[in-house]
């Protein structure tokens, strides 16, 4: 087996990305994928919003779950999935500005169980401040979906 | 001041949930609310899906973020606001099924600080099946957002 | 292989408990072993204060992590090894008290990945009041260490 | 009122911290206290360690929990307390080495509500290695204990 290269585990993700139905829905865009680093933005509009015109914890969760997830996914193998067993993430304060930005980065990798950080930025023009933090526990599983 | 009603409590936690507009754009509905306990119910469907078909753990974190966050505001004063502070979610099993169905529930009511135990089924018929279990805390802040 | 019977169950719990020195050092006792769930008595005193004389979140934390552990622990093989992965912990109430029981029930087995609730109770004379809430994330290793 | 002076807020911390009985029981020592961050040392020794013989994830929570709330507590007023809300620790690898030195830094600071990072890492000679990472939240309230 040929290892792969770094523009093939990037396609891996971005392949995997799209088929998310929910980031499309979001409108979330995949913006930088590194190895062991992925960042994701989400433009800030009232579909995604929560009763006071902030972004929802549910959105801001989506996007900082998906990015952990491809970062992890990122150090694991082709043939391998990535599922997320559970995060804890810390809602800092109101998520507004233009857009927010979701990092994940690997905290820990491992051939069963990784663990990331998770960070989301609200950003408004050169002004980013950090809305939320967390931590994340994925687990690589064989591509036949057995665990 | 007069107390609130339970009638006049569940109107505001529903006037507060249709100011959502991730709920509505997710496709999900307040289908239970009462005092200390409210559901919400998620129809699957590709909009909400991750990459393997099943409902994404963004969308499952949303549905349980919202149902926790209004179990606690029902036992708030109706000059408060209610901000989730945090919440740790665990993943158990793929989010397949017909639709999910999420329980927030108050764990222990607080003057500042409220903790909600959260639970999400996926059903299918009339099978039901946890997928989905964590615990939240959330903050009652004035209405005139100062904390 | 013959299968374990419950009693060998617990005596391999117990046996287990009695290699943790810390479980001694702060005076815990094993009080219940059943399959998937596991309790554990901490009597109050000053050695395990914090510094307003209650319980240490930190030993309140390490007997809802043993019972939680040991709860999951009843459900896998001999052959195996528990190991925390993860845990959250909400302190709901001062754990004032004679003693502490915590009590770890499994939410989710699974081959590999385990998920328990973690509950803590202060006991004064017939009062019992849910001081901690937390929930806990164990992974099974073969007995020679590999992950 | 006059401020408080760095030295006066670290003499506060280290008086509060003399007092948790559980610190001393454990052998933990202050080894650092700045603004916004905190750091104890835990020796490695048999009392402290769980059924493999590393330190026991109890022991390892217990200094994180201590390091994340003085670390809090060093930007809250003289006449507040200090209460752990809850935590989230991810045990990365076994806690090994000569001893623990466990780290919390505040994320942010807050008129109520505090957020910290927590990370403990095993030393052993010149090497250190993460062994635990984690996230706090913490609650300041006045000191007649309302809140």
């Amino acid at each position: 087996m040929t290892a792969e290269t770094t523009d093939e585990i990037i396609a891996r993700v971005r392949d995997s990305f799209a088929q998310q139905g929910l980031m499309a829905l979001l409108g979330a865009e995949l913006t930088d994928v590194e190895l062991g680093r992925v960042q994701i933005r989400l433009p800030s509009r009232p579909e995604v919003s929560q009763q006071h015109g902030y972004v929802h914890a549910g959105a801001t969760s989506a996007i900082a779950d998906s990015a952990g997830g491809y970062a992890a996914y990122t150090l694991m193998p082709a043939t391998s999935e990535v599922l997320t067993v559970e995060y804890k993430l810390n809602l800092l304060a109101p998520a507004a500005g233009d857009h927010l930005e979701a990092i994940g980065t690997v905290l820990r990798p491992g051939r069963t169980i990784s663990v990331c950080q998770l960070e989301v930025f609200a950003v408004e023009g050169d002004q980013r401040k950090l809305v939320a933090a967390g931590q994340q526990t994925l687990i690589s599983i064989p591509d036949d979906g057995s665990r």
